[in-house]
């Protein structure tokens, strides 16, 4: 398929090309209201701005529920339903198509392109759905199996439940930020020497986890099940996630009830939410699943993973930036439809805005490490970056970066854009 | 002190003495919309109702801060701040009060009597705030210990910091439901012969976990710790909570991230929040910990556990009730201070109306197990019900309540009220 082109000028390398679409929270200088838009290119659009020019008026189908649009978040637009998300993604890839059928709408409509289409660079972005619960599951199976290394041998690397289910935790909602949130270094209760007991003490062994995080777009009841075939009209759309975590709070505080100040002090996901619908042409088999799934998890084979480029970098407070990760999300042994399926068996409801993470993404590979916990095998190894640089772990002052991106060909990238955040001093 | 007397005829033993004074939401069938009330006695009072009738009057403080009482949740209420609390919760003692300073206000206006005051067997109570995120703790020292014998025997049964720091785990904030909702057994993945592998069940292990939740009424920035000593200024009161969990799917699941589909099926408050204010009288030492607290969980010897009586009962489908724990709240470890204190200081963040959970409690006599589990020795004792019926967990019809009270004195008693809850079959 040959790209499509738009009137507006894109760079062929953008994340957000025409077949993209992603959708976010943004406020300006001139509007410090945050509202809905989308990313095109090196700008927004403004989704408020636009309504109010009658923007939507050639798309019938939106016009009862355009009020969605003001809100400060995209529970609303979310809650309309994936039917709705591609009906209002396609007509505004239409109206900002080269030769579309609706240049009256914004390409020859200088007023509304002058108040609805923004530079990327003037706008702040916001945290894009108000989540009511988040979830981290432990998919990446690479991930899981050299921890398990790390902690319990080879012969004993995963447990016995982890390839029959998507082993998972409930995470803070609260402490959820977006990209580019700075990252405070933890205080923690840590276990130096076993003779003195443990202290009270800035986190020294302070990491990311290289992370999908999925949005729900429509709520279940108490006592319902979710199956899986039926689970994907529950997902809006994919985000990158840093689950920062403090491996030394976590080693001596999760026994037996799981982590908990050890990632509930910071958990970054980046601004732009790429639709189910855009991913859907880089659909692709997670890990091959060598144990038989129960009937509730099992797919048939449908490709519900993504074929998802994604990178880490590092830049140290010398400016200097190294890469750090070059690995594919394909690296998941179960995918969202099964962790949904899996998380609603029981029961559990689920409301619009809740947050399903992906568990920490590693290949195989030395580079394709999704945490440096695993990169310097719990800070026995030093990973060299540019410039003469070590780390074991992050450094107050470290900038960490994921990125994400589908597809190969000039113009028609779908990418996430930028995780990113900055880790400062601990307080005392 | 002599008992506070009202003009409003109370049942000597009741729950909710004017000594009481614990805020909630109801709806009638004469008007659906939930609001905020205060139970006294048999009655509710409708704070809506009350406000809309001027029935506050003579309470200047609150004037501006009058449209809490036309909220769905106490959430703005409880937003308002402690000092708030007990001016307006004094103020209604006062207005109830025999003999008081506003006769003028309820007792001889017959007009808001009839619209404001409602029989509580009128009334349906609803989840009393909105909540952001719940996290259960494991504060019960001898709860931790009967579990910690039975899965890894006496030498090893408390982990090793247990007794540094209130273990904890976040919850699933989407499935705390008020008392009186049904909970149907939750189907899993559970391992019942290890050579066939885990099989998707109803649960057979259905226990439930007697613990007191403790909402919280102020919020916290990311990166912000909240000190100890602080603590109580956010806290805005407690109810009873039944953290039911299904052991047989916890033991599959469990491992490595903590307990997960086995507890996020349903967890049932009770509907009136007693404020800390009203609980202050009954402020009693937890369990003395033999290990020093680190400075940032020192209390220096605050009494900030309370004296609550705690009772749970069993009504099998054939009608008859059995007492199977009979136990004090003092059997905590950390008190709600230590455990905020805790949660917060690595910098997570806090929302009014976050919940709290104690863990479960249980004394050490064998009539004082907080669970089924510790009760039945892990399905190993049957537990001799009234009427000759037998339980090693719960059994679909099964209702299970908890009660908790606070004083002795007839009139004066602090008390909960119930928290109860019918198992339902599970869905095939
Ligand atoms: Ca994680
Ligand atoms: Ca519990
Ligand atoms: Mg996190
Ligand atoms: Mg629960
Ligand atoms: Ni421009």
């Amino acid at each position: 398929m040959a790209p499509l082109r738009s009137w507006l000028p894109i760079d062929p390398r953008s994340h957000f090309s025409l077949h993209n679409i992603p959708f976010g929270i943004i406020s300006t200088s001139a509007d410090s209201k945050p509202c809905p838009a989308i990313a095109i290119g090196d700008h927004a659009l403004d989704l408020r701005a636009f309504t109010a020019g009658n923007g939507f008026a050639a798309l019938s189908t939106i016009q009862p529920h355009q009020s969605v649009f003001s809100e400060s978040t995209l529970n609303a637009f979310a809650a309309l339903g994936r039917p709705l998300h591609k009906v209002v993604r396609e007509y505004l890839q239409s109206v900002l198509l080269k030769d579309g059928p609706f240049p009256d709408v914004l390409e020859k409509n200088e007023k509304l392109r002058q108040s609805a289409l923004l530079p990327l660079e003037d706008c702040d972005t916001h945290l894009p759905l108000r989540i009511g619960d988040y979830t981290d599951f432990y998919a990446g199976l690479h991930h899981a199996h050299n921890v398990g290394v790390l902690f319990r041998g080879p012969q004993n690397a995963l447990q016995k439940n982890y390839k029959h289910l998507p082993v998972g935790y409930h995470g803070r909602a609260s402490s959820v930020v977006v990209s580019g949130t700075p990252i405070q270094r933890p205080r923690g209760q840590i276990l130096v020497d076993p003779e003195k007991g443990p202290e009270l003490s800035p986190c020294r062994k302070l990491d990311f986890e290289l992370e999908l995080g999925c949005f729900v777009c429509a709520s279940s009841d108490l006592g319902e099940s979710i199956a899986v075939d039926d689970a994907p009209d529950y997902l809006f759309g994919i985000v990158l996630m840093n689950d920062w975590s403090a491996r030394d709070i976590q080693a001596w505080e999760y026994v037996p009830l799981g982590p908990f100040n050890s990632k509930n002090f910071g958990t970054t996901v980046s601004p732009w939410v790429v639709l189910m619908d855009a991913l859907e042409p880089f659909a692709a088999d997670g890990i091959e699943n060598d144990v038989p799934s129960l009937p509730y998890l099992d797919e048939r084979g449908r490709k519900s993973n993504f074929a998802i480029d994604l990178t880490v970098t590092l830049r140290t407070a010398s400016g200097l930036t190294s890469t750090l990760t070059k690995t594919s999300a394909r690296n998941l042994l179960f995918s969202f439809p099964q962790m949904l399926a899996h998380h609603t068996v029981g029961g559990c409801p689920f409301n619009v805005g809740d947050l399903l993470g992906s568990g920490t993404i590693s290949g195989k590979g030395k580079d394709e490490k999704g945490c440096l916990l695993e990169r310097s095998d719990n800070g026995k190894i030093e990973v060299e970056l540019e410039g003469g640089e070590r780390r074991l772990f992050l450094e107050d002052g470290d900038t960490l970066t994921l990125s994400g991106v589908c597809g190969q060909g000039d113009g028609a990238l779908v990418g996430f854009g930028e995780c990113t955040g900055t880790i400062v001093e601990a307080v005392r």
